[in-house]
């Protein structure tokens, strides 16, 4: 479970006194989520979610509301962050700083087909169209920077193979040069669990704490990555899932061709990144953690895939 | 109906492309209002209103849009204006300017008891508490100014006695001063059709083309009057329903001292707003205009009933 800091009821119907939406009538913890305290919190007036950020530095936190604020007020399905009576989205409750968020309905696809995929890429699509007009900065946390410390820490576990395979990614990538992508506020992070399903229809979209600054096609790279798979086991893009995510995107944000050249090595970059942020949780855990560490072998699978000579990156047809 | 400017589907399609809300499903004309032209707007992510403004003033539009965006990231449960790839709420259509709303569910409730009355004491009270940090400023625009025009202007319209029943409740009101009461931004026409109940829970607020800086109790003022009526045709407040409003009210904004005194003469000056423009609507009613005309006597007789020697304003018990 991932409740570190415990919220009473009293608690929070005292922290809740200060926001419009009325009276406390239920609090659970959420037992998932390994960054924050997530409570689910059910108001006379609404369906809401209590986080208490745990790790995230607190200079970032304005950035993350702020950008969901932002995407929520163009209309993308994202939590709202809720003000409180000072104006503010961040407040503090037990030592810890808080925010309360709309709670979306829906439920997560754990194998989506082509429509799922088109869904998520005309969504996509939406979401970067209005982080254009997003002013906040934040780099990816898991960007370059991040992931140099990073390789560090993991060398003294992995096997030579592996170790060899990682900085010749690590080469790989600081010699790719995207300067003219188009940039913006990116989830990051859009996996099957943070996309919510209701009636077929993507109903929201969930979990922006790994949000920043960053190409729009390592988004794109991203959701490919893990939702057009043919099957969890293969690490292979399924050329339909692949169509219909980029399809459905492109015909909402035209894909210029400087982000076509760049595919390919987006999609490694993208694997890379996530293998080596599974590797780290696995050789590294912090302390307290009790979550499940997500088996680094499949990014390293999918990366091998991306990055082989025989190397698919279905496209456009 | 009041589609004062026509809308084309392909208009709509082609306007709702500068948002981020998915694409444009079903257009439906909205046959009730008078100031604007709404559509209902569905598209493939969600369900909107459509308004084009027709009469109001120009610089007056951030004020309304802005006041529902801080109250609905407040928790409010109000048309969110959404934000187009400008990152502005106001736009133009069909020469109109034009304004993308959430939709919200629920009905209104002909009859209100003592519970529903409670409901909307309750949010009226989370509604003053969050408009309490909003800096925008329009002064209610059915304030002393514009009665003093309408006044003039139903005078050669009325009977002796009505005019001279309307001229001393004018002075009444001019006599009465209200420095300290606590004032912001209020809704000012909070009327049962402008509230939207689902399964007994108030769930929307509506209409806030007639909001602007007054009294809070103004606001709670017009409610009493029109939704703790025992029937339509008793212009006496019934004392369950009333004590219900103020007291769901009063548990979250107490009402100060200074509340209380002036509770008498703000019940007054709500009959009197309406009587007085449900006469400048019967008599000099705007071209073009076909909706029905509310019934003025309806306000004479709560205004008379407000205003008489042995007039009941209930209170908390």
């Amino acid at each position: 479970m991932s409740v570190f800091t415990p919220v009473s009821d009293g608690e929070a119907a005292a922290w809740l006194s200060r926001y419009s939406v009325g009276a406390l009538e239920r609090l659970e913890p959420i037992a998932t989520g390994i960054e924050n305290t997530n409570y689910f919190l059910t108001t006379s007036q609404g369906r809401y979610v209590l986080t208490l950020f745990e790790r995230l530095p607190a200079a970032e936190l304005p950035f993350y509301l702020e950008l969901m604020a932002h995407l929520a007020r163009h209309g993308i399905p994202c939590p709202a962050p809720i003000a409180d009576a000072d104006d503010r989205y961040l407040s503090r409750l037990n030592g810890k700083p808080a925010a309360l968020v709309t709670r979306l309905t829906g439920t997560s696809v754990e194998r989506p087909g082509a429509a799922e995929c088109a869904e998520l890429g005309a969504l996509l699509a939406r979401m970067h169209l209005a982080a254009r007009s997003f002013k906040g900065y934040v780099e990816n946390p898991r960007g370059p920077k991040w992931q140099r410390v990073a390789v560090a820490e993991v060398a003294p576990f992995l096997a030579k193979v592996e170790l060899e395979f990682l900085r010749g990614e690590m080469r790989y990538q600081s010699e790719q040069r995207f300067p003219d992508l188009p940039r913006g506020a990116v989830h990051a992070d859009l996996f099957r669990d943070n996309a919510l399903f209701t009636a077929g229809r993507l109903s929201g979209v969930i979990d922006f704490y790994f949000a920043g600054i960053d190409c729009f096609l390592f988004d794109l790279a991203v959701c490919a990555n893990d939702w057009c798979l043919a099957s969890p086991a293969d690490p292979e893009l399924d050329a339909p899932r692949t169509a219909a995510l980029l399809g459905a995107y492109h015909a909402l944000r035209p894909l210029q061709p400087a982000e076509r050249a760049a595919w390919p090595a987006m999609l490694r970059a993208a694997a890379l990144r996530f293998w080596l942020s599974r590797l780290h949780d696995k050789h590294l855990p912090r302390p307290g953690e009790l979550v499940q560490v997500h088996d680094p072998r499949q990014f390293h699978d999918i990366l091998a895939s991306r990055a082989g000579p025989g190397a698919r990156a279905p496209w456009l047809a």
